[in-house]
């Protein structure tokens, strides 16, 4: 793992999501910029010593040499280092497992894409929403018909953490987030934008075609949009909304998709992501859940338990990390749904259109 | 009562609402063009045979003259006649309360505002869903500061009686909302969007200064727009989005707004109109509902039975006619809080400026 | 109309059902012991002043003298008068509509019954739940078989409003719902326990063949039972519970059943009363609602209006009046679902030997 | 481990909650009576062979006399050989995390309780609903008086596994259950019942004083009560009820509590175990949910994620885990939450007194 030290926020999670199923076992790591600090936590890891490592470069190089050195590297760095670690890994061989967003320019987004393609490793990802089963639940509806050709999608990601200048009373997170320099302008889109993009083309199957886009910031004096508004043209000629926003006051979290085709729509929220609603125009409403009958092969396979036990967050994020585990053992070809390093470059082109769109007066921009 | 005939759809909540708090006697009417249907809709009201008419203008004419004719005129027929209707009631001195939308054009929508300026009487547009206490309480809540300045609003009217082309299958009441002729192009936008709109500025306060608007016919060979996805920029600078659409499969009543202020936000949805949320950053999400202590004077006053007796459509609406009964008897001066030929022209306004932005590929256009 | 004068709570809401669907007028009424006050709600109501009579005994002898006398009486008054003004209607020959309890006796409940019978005229009691579309829907999945046999019943009709001694500060509707005179000691379960009973019996088809209770006075010094949970067995040997309650603090309306079959579950809710859910065993669950497709004739006739648009209590409680109104013309003799002085018997029953069982300890005791 | 091999349900979850915060390393395992099968779980789980046992007896025996050995066991065997395996680990000297229910028999419960206080060893017993957040939030609430005394408590833990005759369809887990020699007659009590009644103990501080049961077969030929409906005298005085169930179909995982006191009532239910709902009388209803604003120590303590982020049932389980894991190294004096002996043995006499009501006609019976 490189980066997930003290004070971040996604460590932790991978951590456990590599436990729940045990098909991982964290045997190195550099996890911090500060050296001290990356030994702490292997020390509390209780990691080989030997095997943490004060910065990522060395760390590879290491690994690279040792008989029983890493498969496979978490990339949890602030997003301006995503591209540079990542191309370390492939350079030496290693499979990636990449927090998101893939990178913040589209230049580094198209050589990763062509290093992994090269490389022939596995390259993922973790937009991690993909892996709750009512997600995969509502992709399998849509390839099976149920809601017919699809008209309208209106996806958000939207919190409330940067309601408050937070970044400037202490907020370590919310304080690279606010920096330009290390998320661009376009920070809530890069940092919440890219996932709910995802969710859509997960459950939809359909590209985002054009964008028109109105980016805001609401609190004075940061340096970042804070909030994002774009209209979607799809690939289909479907139309429909993102919004992104960290000044979402209220919000849990604030992720959400509903799709209206031609015979019904659904609606998924991570609130209670446990549940699907189904509504067809000729007949009641219909949720599904995890452990009921009715459900598709890959929202059953998603769910450890049965009916009404409740599996969340890590549970969700374990999945993609054990179908990666599949594919690095080369098992589970039909059968992998956790997003790759083309996913993660359909976000970036995402985001930078919805750039050049606002900085166009709104005008409609395709997406490249 | 103009219109609301035999077929209609709104007639007889018109009626049911009048009755519910027995403030107005329906005593003459004009209800269909066709003078059979007329009559026969009358003899089931039990109405004095000679004050059913055959036309509105003989109605409007006839009622003058009598000592004990009408004082108000409910205008129920279709959009393209309010205009008309709605003068001549103001030319004759009466009281309107007319159906939305106010017209279907900017210039008659200007002048029934001046008429209604210069005449003095009471014009009425039932832009219904202000009646309902928790929209009540909502407006309450942004009043006294609980959110703070609002950033962020999300307005939505969206059914999906248009998602098959209902309009050639026999379905009357489709047939003149996808007729251009009675509806306008921006069909859509008048029939669903003047209610969201409405809605928008009623809870907030604010008002909508500019849209970006994208129209879309998903329903091939439909004359008219059958979805709209607008962009909004309010008075005070927040930003937000209006959906209104005939398409949205699986919808019910598809009203909703969330407003997003500096200290939290608030969700009402027509489905649950008995229920407001607000969810403040600093402590547990709160529901509000009819007969619960916490309520403004206004939320309180919109509901006639105590917690837990779900008042819905016919009452709130019955709230309207109330006031307006209050404002025709010169009562309530303080207390009036239901839309007017203004706040129609509002509607009105909004609806021709997003139908210019869209023409205009969607670029930024001023709301007259 | 007798009873539902000023300070009544249960007047105004007859009244309103009565002119929703204007099957009734409203021509005489004995409103109050009080007969100034009586005069003050005729006036208010525009009654004719002949009509407003001073006490209910002189009403029910001039009435029948009137060519144009009522045909019909509403019962609002306290529980008990409820038996010795429907008496006196009977022997005049006029139809009866009473609030529940039919009484407070059972040797009144079948005094009643039986000369109900002999009169031949239409006897309604307003369990008024049994109106809502969505109970009705209900009762239409159990008939078509959708649960199977029932095997487990839970209602409750639990509220908050005696939470605090509410009656020693001036809380007039408290006063007499805990005066043991006028309310018996049973008062909760007569007040809210024969509702929930009602819904039991209208939902499930079953009656309640044996009971063991366990009474309880929550607030000290109150000298009726506030709170009442009693065990019950079914006559086709389901078994349930049913709970009622004044302290059950925070609950809104607190009205609901959730019965279960061999195939699946059903719940309904007050607080949600244009939602029924719908549990099979075999697949995601189903929510109806008024105006989706898959209601049953019973259900969509119950509801004026399309999907969408909530109607509540009142129009829940006119659908009883229209159908009362149909009974009185002879018409609609299959589809007569209003509950009569047989299903107001019937709770009566239900409450002395819930009353009996207490008494003895808590032994199981038949329902008489 | 004993137990928890091919085909255990629980042995799983056990396992993951162990993992999830890494506090436990599973090292050796006795996982079925079929010794193949324990070995080929073993070779899963990568142990080393020779800590793979074929009895559990053995297990005990060789991992005591290691340097090495094990210093807890996890017991997740059926519930007549817990009293035996969990006796012979005291014996041992080694904690005890023992899965519900405690034992079968009161002579069994009291034996265990007096041998673990004597062997001053952790003996956790896994009513793991208590690691919730949610619940933890809900215990804080009574405990700073939010409700003020509590008055009526209704629980249950109702589930649908057992509506059909599954037990005769091949269905191992509802095989044992269903069979009285393994669970006893009271199974569904002792499966079910006492989850719902630890969670009434845990979240209201009270004991269950008296109990009223009706207990029934309703699936014919099953050698066990299905169902079970128990009135509650409660320690303080308070009412209220518990219904365990396996034949309530439709339902998810079927368990929640509703506690109502002076001020208000709280809601808590396993199928949305991230919210909990708090409704004084003088305000709106309030949801708490992880990460707001609001929490108590011990529910923030419960969660690792922040805002929106859901945990669910292994989180839960991994919180009881980690606090036994604190007990062990004899940290957190002050803050063990886990339901020990003394709760399993509460959960024993629970059911043994319903038991002895039920075969008495219902008459209340004391709690041992």
């Amino acid at each position: 793992m490189v980066g997930g030290g003290p004070g971040s926020w996604v460590g932790e999670p991978h951590r456990i999501a590599m436990r729940v199923d045990d098909r991982f076992e964290l045997v190195a790591g550099c996890f911090s910029r500060d050296a001290a600090k990356s030994r702490e936590l292997g020390e509390r890891l209780r990691l080989d010593p030997d095997r943490v490592y004060d910065d990522w470069a060395s760390m590879i190089a290491a690994e690279s040499e040792r008989a029983d050195g890493v498969e496979a590297v978490s990339v949890v760095t602030l997003p301006d280092t995503h591209s540079a670690v990542a191309s370390a890994c492939l350079d030496a061989g290693l499979h990636v497992v990449c927090e998101k967003p893939l990178t913040t320019s589209l230049e580094d987004a198209r050589r990763l894409e062509r290093r992994a393609r090269e490389c022939g490793v596995v390259f993922a990802v973790t937009h991690n929403y993909s892996g709750y089963p009512m997600v995969r639940q509502a992709a399998s509806l849509v390839r099976e018909g149920a809601l017919g050709e699809i008209r309208v999608v209106h996806v958000q990601h939207a919190q409330g953490f940067g309601a408050r200048p937070a970044e400037r009373e202490g907020d370590a997170h919310l304080a690279w987030q606010a920096d330009p320099a290390v998320s661009t302008e376009a920070s809530v889109l890069y940092d919440l934008g890219t996932h709910a993009h995802h969710l859509l083309r997960f459950v939809t199957g359909l590209e985002v075609a054009e964008v028109a886009a109105e980016l805001e910031t609401h609190v004075t004096g940061r340096p970042i949009f804070d909030d994002a508004h774009v209209l979607l043209r799809l690939s289909n000629g479907a139309r429909g909304s993102l919004w992104a926003s960290a000044v979402a006051a209220g919000e849990e979290h604030g992720l959400q998709i509903r799709a209206y085709g031609e015979h019904g729509s659904l609606v998924w929220r991570h609130e209670e992501s446990h549940r699907l609603w189904f509504r067809p125009v000729d007949g009641p409403e219909q949720m599904f859940s995890p452990g009921r009958d009715g459900l598709s092969d890959s929202a059953r396979a998603a769910s450890r338990m049965g009916l009404g036990h409740a599996e969340g967050f890590h549970e969700a994020f374990a999945n993609l990390y054990s179908e990666i585990a599949d594919a690095i053992e080369g098992r589970g070809q039909d059968n992998r749904l956790f997003p790759t390093v083309h996913d993660g470059a359909a976000g970036v082109r995402f985001v930078e259109a919805a750039a050049a769109s606002h900085s166009n007066g709104g005008a409609w921009t395709a997406v490249g």
